[in-house]
This record gives C-alpha cells, sequence and structure tokens, in this order.
C-alpha cells in the first residue's frame, strides 16, 4: 500500500531549519521588547536596495513598446537579445569569448544548482562539497538522487583542503559545488589554491575517464571588497559550470532570475547544454521570468552599493578582533564566522540570545565550533551591537577592551 | 564508471516536441513565403494583451513605498498578504471558505505540478491520465518517479470514460490530473461526469486504504464561453488539489506566476501543504517571483478579453464543421481539435502544409485521428485562412460549400 504523501518531502517541508527558528524567534521576540532592541544577524537577505536602474528600466519596458509582449514565453534558455547581452557582459568582464549559446537564464540560484545537478548526474553519483557550506546544497544533491560528500573545512583559513579532497574524490565523484566567496565565511579562494584545485580534479578525470565537474555557485560575486579578486572558475578548469544569481548583486532575491554558464571550452558543451534544457523541463522550469530576463539584461553591469557592506564588515570584523574574537577576515559575501566562545556553538547562540543577539551556529554549515554573522543589516544596527558583543565577549573571559 | 551527463535529461532536452519542430518550419517558411502567408495554429500562446491594471498595478509598485522592498524575498509560500487576497477571491467566486494557509504561491502551472506530484507520489505510484492530455504531463509524472497511465480518449465527446477509468485505477493509483477546459480539445467536462467520476474514486479509496488526488490543472479555467460552466472541483471531490496559472487569465505566460491550492476539506491538509512545502524547497523553488505575486494579488478578479477567443472559435468552429470537418465543440480554452481527415494525422498535417496551414497531430496528445488547431492568432489570420481550410477538406473531397 502506498503512503498518502511522500514522507521525505513531509520531513523537508515541515522540519524548520535553525535559521528560520532564529528568524522566528526574532518575531516574536521583537514585539516582546521592540523591534530596535533585537539584533537579528540570522539571514541572508540583502538589506541594500536595488540600484536605481532596475525598477526604471523595468517601467520602462511595462510603458514603451514591448508593454504587450514582454510578459509572454520566451524559448526555454531565455530570449535571445538577453543571452546576448550577459554573454557580451561576461565576455568583457573575464576576457573570455562568451556567447548566447553558452547561457541558460533560470528562477535564480536554486534552480540554476538542482537543474545542473539533475543534468549531470544519475542518481548514486556523489557530489563534493567543503564546510563550511550553504545548507540548501545537501537538500539539492540528495534530492537528486546523489550521495552528499562533506570536506571538513580548514578552518586556519579557510581555503580549500586540497589533501582532503584529493582524498575524497573516488570514482563515483561527478562534481563538486565551490561557493566562493563563500557563505558562511565570506571566503575568497585563491587563485593559486583554485589552480591546486584543478590539478587534482584534472588528474582524477583521467584517472577515472569521465568528468569532475566543478559546480561555481557565484551568487555573491560582485560583492568583493577592495583588493580581492575573485577567480573566473572556467579560466582555471575546464570543466566548470557557472551557477549565477541576481538575488545579491542586484537585490533581486525576489524575482529569481539567474543563468547558468556552460563554457563551450568544457568537454562536450552542447551535450551539457542539451541535459540542462531537459532537467530544466522536467523539473516545470519553462522559462525564467520574462520581464526581469530583460532588467537584468540591461542591468549586466551594474551592482547595488557594495560599499555598505564592506563599510559593515570593517567595522564588525574590527571590533571583534579588537574584542578578543577569532575570525578570518572575508574577501567578500555579506558574513562573519568567528569561533565561538564555547566549543558548543549551540550553546554560545543561547548565550548570546541574553543580548538579543541572533547568530547562527556553525553546525548547520558543516562547521561546529564557529557561528555566523550576517552584517546586511543597517550599519547604525551594527554600532549599537557592538556594545553587546563585548559584554558577550567578557562573559567568556576572552578580553574586555 | 559514470557517464558525463544524464542520458534521460540529455534526450529530454535535445529531442524536439512535434509542436516545436512545427513551429521552427514555420519560422523558415515564413523567411520563404512572407509572414503573412504561413498560418501557424500551432502554439498555445496567448494573443490577447493582459487587462491594463497589470502594468499600471506592476508601475505603481515599483514606483511607489513599496519599490525597495518588492524584490527581497517572501516566504516561501508567497506573501501573506497576497495569498489572503486570492483566497479572498476564491472564497467570493466559489461559495467556498478558503484561507492564506491554503495557497502556496508557485513558478506558474508547469511548477505547481512538478511540486504537487513530488508531493503526493513516491517513485513506483501510478498517476493516470485521460487523452487527450497535455504531453508535458508524461514528462512530468515520469519525472517524479511515477508510472504514466493513459486512459483512452471518449472521441464522441471528450467527456471523461468512466468504465475506462474505473478499469485503470489501481492499488498504486496515487492521483489523476484533471484539465478542464482541456488542452487540446478545449472541452469542458459537465458537472455529472465529475460527480461520476468522484463517485469511482471514492469507492477506490476506501477500498485500498488510502487517498487518490484529483489534480485539478486549471490554467484555462477563466477561458470558458457563454453557458458553460467549469466546475470548481473541490466540491464535487474532496481529495482535490488545485494547480492554477495566470499565464493564460492573465496573458502572463513568461512571468511564471500560479499557486497550488490545498483546500481544507481535504484528508490531511496540513500534511500535505507540508509534502507541498518539501517539494518546492527540493526542487529549488524558493519563492515565486515577488512583484508578480504583487501584480495578480490586485488583478485576482480580472481576466484578459476572452471575448477574441470566443469570437474566434465561433468563426472557426461554425466554419469547420460547414466544410465538412467533424469537431466536438469546446467550452473554453483555446484549442479545436477536429477529427483529422485521413486516419493518419501526420500524413494529414503534411497535406496542410501544402496550404500553410500549420496543425499539430493529435497522436501528441494521445489521441491519433485528429489534430489541434490554436486559435489564439488574429481574428483576421483566421478570415484569410479560412479558404484555405475548406480547400483542404476539398481534397479529402468531404464537401465543397
Amino acid at each position: 500500500m502506498t503512503t498518502s504523501v511522500s514522507e521525505k518531502m513531509l520531513k523537508l517541508g515541515t522540519h524548520r531549519s535553525t535559521i528560520r527558528e532564529i528568524f522566528e524567534y526574532g518575531r516574536k521576540r521583537k514585539m516582546e521588547v521592540g523591534q530596535e532592541n533585537v539584533f537579528d544577524f540570522s539571514l541572508g537577505n540583502p538589506n541594500v536596495p536595488s540600484p536605481r536602474e532596475v525598477n526604471e528600466e523595468a517601467i520602462r519596458l511595462l510603458r514603451g513598446a514591448e508593454a504587450d509582449t514582454v510578459h509572454a514565453y520566451s524559448s526555454a534558455p531565455g530570449f535571445d537579445d538577453v543571452r546576448a547581452r550577459l554573454a557580451d557582459s561576461i565576455s568583457r568582464r573575464f576576457g573570455t569569448s562568451c556567447s548566447m549559446e553558452q547561457i541558460f537564464m533560470t528562477c535564480g540560484a536554486a534552480a540554476s544548482l538542482t537543474v545542473t545537478l539533475k543534468a549531470i548526474s544519475v542518481p548514486g553519483d556523489e557530489v563534493m562539497v567543503c564546510a563550511p557550506y550553504f545548507p540548501e546544497y545537501k537538500i539539492f544533491v540528495e534530492g537528486a538522487g546523489d550521495r552528499f560528500v562533506m570536506i571538513e573545512a580548514r578552518t586556519e583559513d579557510f581555503q580549500l583542503p586540497l589533501d582532503r579532497i584529493k582524498a575524497a574524490v573516488s570514482e563515483k565523484t561527478k562534481a563538486m559545488i565551490l561557493n566562493s566567496p563563500n557563505n558562511p565565511c565570506g571566503v575568497v579562494y585563491t587563485k593559486e589554491n583554485i589552480m591546486a584545485l584543478a590539478e587534482i580534479l584534472e588528474r582524477k578525470e583521467k584517472e577515472y575517464g569521465h568528468p569532475i565537474y566543478l559546480i561555481a555557485d557565484e551568487p555573491y560575486r560582485e560583492i568583493a571588497y577592495a583588493g580581492v579578486e575573485v577567480p573566473f572558475l572556467p579560466l582555471y578548469y575546464r570543466n566548470t559550470i557557472v551557477c549565477y544569481s541576481y538575488s545579491k548583486s542586484l537585490s533581486l532575491p525576489g524575482e529569481r532570475i539567474g543563468y547558468i554558464l556552460v563554457p563551450d571550452t568544457m568537454d562536450d558543451p552542447e551535450k551539457v547544454m542539451g541535459a540542462v534544457a531537459g532537467a530544466a523541463r522536467v523539473l516545470g522550469y519553462v522559462c525564467a521570468p520574462t520581464l526581469f530576463q530583460k532588467v537584468v539584461a540591461a542591468c549586466a553591469d551594474q551592482t547595488s552599493d557594495i560599499a555598505i557592506y564592506e563599510a559593515n564588515k570593517n567595522l564588525l570584523y574590527n571590533a571583534l578582533l579588537q574584542y578578543g574574537y577569532s575570525c578570518v577576515e572575508p574577501g567578500g559575501a555579506f558574513y562573519l564566522f568567528p569561533r565561538s566562545l564555547e566549543e558548543d556553538a549551540y550553546a554560545f547562540c543561547e548565550h548570546a540570545k541574553k543580548y538579543d543577539l541572533l547568530l547562527v551556529p556553525g553546525d548547520d554549515f558543516g562547521c561546529p565550533g564557529h557561528v555566523r554573522i550576517s552584517y546586511c543589516v543597517q550599519t547604525e544596527t551594527i554600532e549599537r551591537a557592538l556594545p553587546l558583543f563585548r559584554r558577550l565577549a567578557q562573559d567568556y573571559g576572552v578580553c574586555g577592551r
């Protein structure tokens, strides 16, 4: 006899994530003590508005000659003119030769990942992810029927732990997801680190006789700080597939718009793109939202005001160090990932609630003993939270400056 | 050893559908003989623009107090105010008591279906579909790991063939997808037909001791013609899940916006809704596009100018009957599904190309011996095509009037 619903889906839909739990706690707490007295550093929701041109372009489209046609279906990979413009922007920025045939528009980063995984893997394949990692990766990888292989973090600098990666690759390894700038630690993998990784994967590809794809999940690509370069992975590793989203760069997380880039320099790019189209179809992604396809094409070379995130980072990072916290300096994104001041990060986060500081335990990102602090909040919120972070440190006797 | 990509996805992404083939043929042919001389009746793309209020509301949102917040994430089921407004509209229109908790916003009808199937079934379950049917159903059902069980059409009136349905239900039957007004035949299932179906399914539910869900795929609900009532299925069958889309009612197919309605009168509605949330998460649907969530909420009780489709239907249907074609009169949608004038519908469609009439063979919809004519085109296009339909009939000697 069959059950009434899928128990797996029921569990995924009703078992709240820790981040969500904390967010709900914050909502209630705000009602008790007032909005301004709760310091919610739990969510990765961009707080900087979209550049002015985003809404202007949308209004222009809704008013102009395209007003009646912009809501029609596009072809499955997206409008040709949109893909051509994005390809052109990529070519200019990274010195590559990208054409529209290499771009498949998607409903955001999550869709880019689920479609890519479904396209390149068959159930039983393995997909590697380095800790600390965005927790939904596990859901997406297992949702595609693949085995999720976590590589333990190299906590001293959060660069890729090459020896552990080398040891973890097996004949069944189909892909590795790489997220740089990284959520939750903000680190950008260096060019040297990437090159060493590429060497390992290429050797393993030859050994096993099949491609091992590097899936570059890049929603934070544009949020990189002064002096930090985010290597464009297809330049360093042939079998790279880029999963991009405009959620953070243009502050459009609700509009669900991004793309998959399948560079023509990889093995069998037509085959990979064909499988991407098939996977999008099977999962019910008919096309990416059309108005915002056009909008991001017009705003391809712009970003929201990233300087605000960098100012927040400097303010909070410097203060935390001064108070005695230990933290790897982020190169981008909008997260800090300091060591927890006691071994059990859950207990530490509970203690922080005493000061109405809402942090997320690193365990959720595969990295116990750390906490994630999302600083995509008003700078003034950080300023008012600093004395509380100091008192928290004092409670653990680490410092008192 | 593992393969380089999923062969299944590659096939689905590269094996063109017949409809697509015809569309591509049309594109080439138009370049040869001129746009106006090719009569492309192959695509179901709404040709009537969105009501004026759609773009006006979007512009209002992009200009007003919500300009900076409308692009932020909504919660996974959608904005509360949006869900409340849609629930209110449903309650008013169908005399039910729908609340926001019953609504889960989605990226359109395809997403509604893939999410629902993933939520309620486990691999090996069976899902029934009555011919003629929208071909993607097979892709979605098999994509969820389920077995696709097709019920042969009742070609005399295209109502549900109850005896065949009764015989096809098994212990493994988890759901039946019902599409009314129907693509490709335009028929609306009558209240009596639905009630008889409900009786069969309820008896089988008792016999097998588990729910058999009726999945009401309703993108064409609002496109129903004078005097035709489209029964609201939750009123007739308890375990109904409604998959709705604004693609046709508001002519917004590119914006990917719709919802899943899980009525609280069904068995375990919280469990079903929980599984829907889990399935959406696993497939990478973070939330439905936020700007258009707000837009459809404001325009919930409106539709595009449906009268144009009805005028097209009357013009084409009456002419075809006069020319000797045999066709069940549609009650809605924007398709006619006449009998092919020779047994092999592919051969008939090939012959029709002689007159640059592009039709789709019914075989693709599980119903050989018929052809689909999409009349969501300019009325003037139909007027100019009529003499060609007559000459086509004359070639087969059916009539000459």
